[in-house]
């Protein structure tokens, strides 16, 4: 018979156990961190009629999304969640309760090409607020303490949120007699390239590009590059447009709960220049960056938005959300070695031995344990004792029983310790509570683990 | 603008929040209750190249396949996890310990037409223990109990595994003269239909349909309808045929350790009549039944094979496995309302609500309660008194908090249990501690809730 190669897709991720663990750990500490929060799971298809999906048009993506046809149907795959979600809450409006609080954490795809860091197969992260007709700036002050406490979760402290709100730089760009919608929108769209081309650059492009003065273009750079507290910087543009102010105050009272909400101020930072791609959102805005690792651009932003469901409906429903790259981020983290490999991965706590023909009271054990909470297998295979051994001991499983015609006799278990290699011989519902303490020390390791030498850097 | 109207494909099931919340506890069940047993979870790609998901072949199945085109290559998106196993098995052999056991809970894909209790897309929650050259009759003996725990640990009773090992029915065609391979697969497969069908049915279809002797049917018929004990049955075989031996031994084995797996006797059946329809199965074989609902057929079967990964390689690569269809399940459970309303399948166990202008103690008093593991909101809308206790109504959040100026200038809060009524004013500490102990007990809730009036019928 011809054999067939086998292989993944380039731009899949596909993980051995160790590390599909250690993803897993991180998708659950999202959801425990979610729903600390008040966030309710939804698991939306991934398939929908292609005009659910491409609703929103969107240039480069559209071109990206995987679609099929069966019978008389145009499908589409999911490309991110935000587009299942507005059909979600407008198809389900009348069983919905506002402010709608969602997460779901799902694989999207995209056929690009598949390069370092980008993936065709990914895990996206979302939660989102939705409100019914209006929705209090309190949501919005309360996002980067889920992102926080989410990363914190994980392990990893060495990041910070960059937070704005586009109404500043809205109002302040009418200050500036630059004329609201497109013009506004490219001047946006510009500045925001600000960390990737440098000052010098971005002056060039507003005034060559963009047909600003150089009057416009230098209160610009100053505005953007202020190394001022922010606050003092927008100051000096307080009462001079409606917007500008309203996006003023937005941030002031964001700011003012952060420390409630539990971010500490090494972990945000107001950034006035952060403008973010996506011409859809209207208020907050949110990139969360790794500290030592810039260069990988932000791993979970979004912001908020004034009509989710628009194509649907024409009740106006704001909302405000953000999306974590996780297969992305675990990549990155993987890459740089930051992934906790103490982390207990192995299948098994404990790996039952027998040394007996009978194996019914190999099985009893592993019954009795397993109502314990111990994860236990039982090796049955046919093999030298050498072999049993080392299966535990390539799988990382940590304790090993030993159930030889002795022990039955005198109702007793051996179990042993595969990290000290210590040997007890005892009573198995002794032996067992032991493990189980054992177990849950284990247990307690984080996903992420960043390495020491990356801690003594400064903060940022 | 011109308005879409949202929906979502047939087929495909979107549920609303609580009955999502009750779908995700049985997925919790099911991931705990398999690892108990030692399975890693493996999460694979919904995509493959074409040529690996259709490795197989699988007529009607294939048929239903989703396929699509992207630049040079043939995607396929998985129609079942089995493929997708085989594929991963043979691509990081060299990585794998063996036996290999893998769970995978994942959607998986069939594009037929959408019909009462089918689904285009649902959810597979598969176990595998895949051996390299061998593995042991235990590992088969072992599954039933991974069975009944799963559904147990969901809150069903109502159910039993029928169990049979093929190679009886093999050896005892071959003692009949009937020849093993296709005629042989023709007799089991028409066998398998006994339920649908019924006996008189089945033996004229052996004589007409596939040319039996009287003799050879009527014996057919007496073997798969005795109601004899099935071990004295197949006692009258012995010694006639090594296949049929082999089987005979193994079924024993397998049976001698059910009760130690924690199988009681009322929920399995050996049940020599059975055969599965998959032609690859060559041992041991698995069915499930609700015990009120035969007429849906198996909700979880699978069985021995002992060629996994053939198309890849020659390295013999035996297995074991179940398949539980847990997206049909638990629309059967709805469409029979036997899921557990009073399960807690709120997004929330407290909503806050401030009744000051300045939200900061609310904002501390969420972050604190946060961090004793309560899921908490803060209604933060500027809506009427009535209007934000509703929505904790209308979600089914069990306590509502009032903090108010009295309550913040004496350092208390109140606290409103919504399903007693009883409202209490104490210091945070001691309330949260008391609301986080009663959160627990209502935590307890399994996802199935059986109605007593099903559960006074009899066994089966």
């Amino acid at each position: 018979m011809t054999k067939i190669k086998p292989r993944t897709l380039s731009g899949f991720m596909e993980l051995l156990p160790p590390s599909q663990v250690c993803f897993n750990t991180m998708v659950h500490k999202l959801h425990e961190t979610f729903s600390l929060y008040g966030f309710t799971p939804l698991d939306t298809p991934l398939m929908e009629p292609a005009e659910i999906l491409l609703a929103k048009g969107g240039g480069e993506t559209e071109k990206q999304v995987y679609t099929l046809r069966k019978g008389d149907t145009d499908l589409a795959i999911r490309y991110e969640l935000t587009a299942s979600l507005a059909k979600y809450v407008a198809l389900h409006y009348n069983d919905l309760t506002f402010p709608f609080r969602r997460f779901e954490i799902g694989k999207v795809y995209r056929g690009e090409r598949a390069q370092r860091g980008r993936f065709r197969e990914f895990y996206q992260a979302d939660i989102d607020i939705i409100g019914d007709g209006a929705l209090d700036i309190m949501n919005e002050a309360e996002l980067p303490g889920v992102i926080y406490n989410c990363l914190i979760s994980m392990g990893l402290e060495r990041f910070y949120i960059r937070i704005n709100n586009r109404k500043i730089l809205s109002g302040f760009f009418e200050i500036l007699g630059i004329r609201s919608g497109d013009e506004s929108t490219n001047v946006m769209r510009m500045v925001d390239k600000l960390d990737k081309i440098g000052a010098d650059k971005l002056l060039k492009s507003l005034i060559i590009d963009l047909d600003l003065s150089q009057e416009q273009a230098d209160e610009i750079i100053s505005f953007v590059t202020s190394k001022n507290d922010p606050f003092l910087t927008l100051e000096g543009y307080r009462g001079k447009n409606e917007i500008f102010d309203t996006g003023f105050e937005e941030l002031s009272a964001l700011q003012q709960h952060l420390a409630g909400f539990g971010v500490p101020d090494t972990h945000y930072k107001i950034d006035i220049s952060l403008a973010r791609g996506l011409d859809y959102y209207t208020g907050t805005v949110y990139e969360t960056y790794l500290s030592d690792y810039p260069e990988v651009g932000s791993v979970c932003g979004g912001g908020r938005y004034d009509n989710l469901a628009g194509f649907y409906t024409d009740r106006k429903m704001p909302g405000v959300g953000i999306s974590l790259g996780l297969t992305r981020l675990f990549s990155i983290l993987q890459e740089q070695e930051l992934l906790n490999e103490a982390m207990l991965s192995a299948p098994a706590d404990v790996l039952i031995i027998p040394m007996t023909d009978d194996l019914s009271h190999a099985v009893k054990l592993a019954t009795s344990m397993r109502e314990s909470g111990l994860r236990v297998q039982i090796y049955s295979e046919c093999k030298k004792f050498k072999v049993k051994v080392s299966y535990a001991d390539k799988l990382g499983i940590p304790f090993v029983v030993f159930l030889g015609e002795d022990e039955i006799e005198k109702g007793l278990i051996t179990v042993k310790d595969m990290s000290s290699g210590e040997q007890t011989t005892a009573s198995s519902a002794m032996l067992t509570a032991g493990v189980c303490e054992k177990v849950k020390a284990l247990q307690k390791g984080m996903p992420i683990k960043e390495k020491s030498d990356s801690l003594s850097h400064s903060a940022r």
